[in-house]
């Protein structure tokens, strides 16, 4: 669960990041960044700042934005509809990502990009200025995300 | 047909417009930036600076530049493997772009974006400033777009 000011604080961070990376938003897509922390309550430490630009059916693209430190908690995109589970690539705008996926961990600078395949266990930290990351990927279905940790709830409370 | 000079003075445009807007490029990018003329040998009026960022079997991101009052000229994505053609969505960045769908115009302005469907003739052509185009889109397969104009070649010479 996060307070409505948690969630306002991290809509304008978030927006604020985007901005700084040239990215023009219309008022909108600020209002609609949404802020997740993944039903854990330590927002600052694990959660994630997420715009979606466009969701059909085939393909989606999302800017995620992450506080300093912040954590988007292990987790893999499982097979839905007769289909392959979602495939993504992250491409690094500004700060630093550490990529962590099926054991392995690598560290991605703005420019750098690198595609997880479909159902592979993977979490990623933003480094200690925070980071955006433009994700590139097959259609997004967030409710079948399986998580490692049995606590995480993907719905976010806002109280 | 396009002159190496007209190449190289095209690919520093674009990889100059792409910074302007606060994408960060790695060398192998800069280098990599597509410079179409469709065969028409008038690159200033009909043509387009593409990176490609991804293009797997599923999805793909480009980002697209185009010089003040540069065409791509009219075309459509036919289907094909047995699935539907292109489905993409634009998302202008900076400057302003016109599109041409079946018929009907739009301006998109930065922060703007609209979606084709697949298989739908379009066109678009920069403003007076240029413009510098997100696609964000389902997978593609350049060399299947039908052109309206039996004159244009979507391979480009390079002299």
């Amino acid at each position: 669960m996060i307070t409505r000011d948690e969630q306002r604080e991290a809509q304008a961070y978030a927006a604020a990041e985007l901005e700084a990376c040239g990215i023009v938003l219309t008022d909108a897509e600020r209002s609609a960044i949404e802020v997740a922390d993944f039903g854990l309550s330590r927002l600052r430490e694990e959660g994630l700042m997420v715009l979606v630009y466009v969701n059909t059916d085939r393909y989606c693209a999302k800017e995620l934005v992450l506080y300093p430190g912040q954590t988007c908690p292990e987790h893999r995109h499982p097979p839905f509809d007769g289909g392959a589970g979602k495939e993504e690539t992250f491409r690094c705008r500004r700060g630093r990502v550490s990529l962590h996926v099926d054991g392995s961990e690598l560290v991605l600078g703005p420019g750098e990009q690198f595609t997880i395949p479909p159902d592979t266990l993977h979490s990623f930290t933003a480094g200690p200025e925070g980071a955006v990351v433009s994700e590139f990927s097959s259609t997004s279905r967030d409710d079948l995300d399986v998580f490692t940790d049995p606590q995480v709830r993907r719905e976010t409370v806002v109280a």
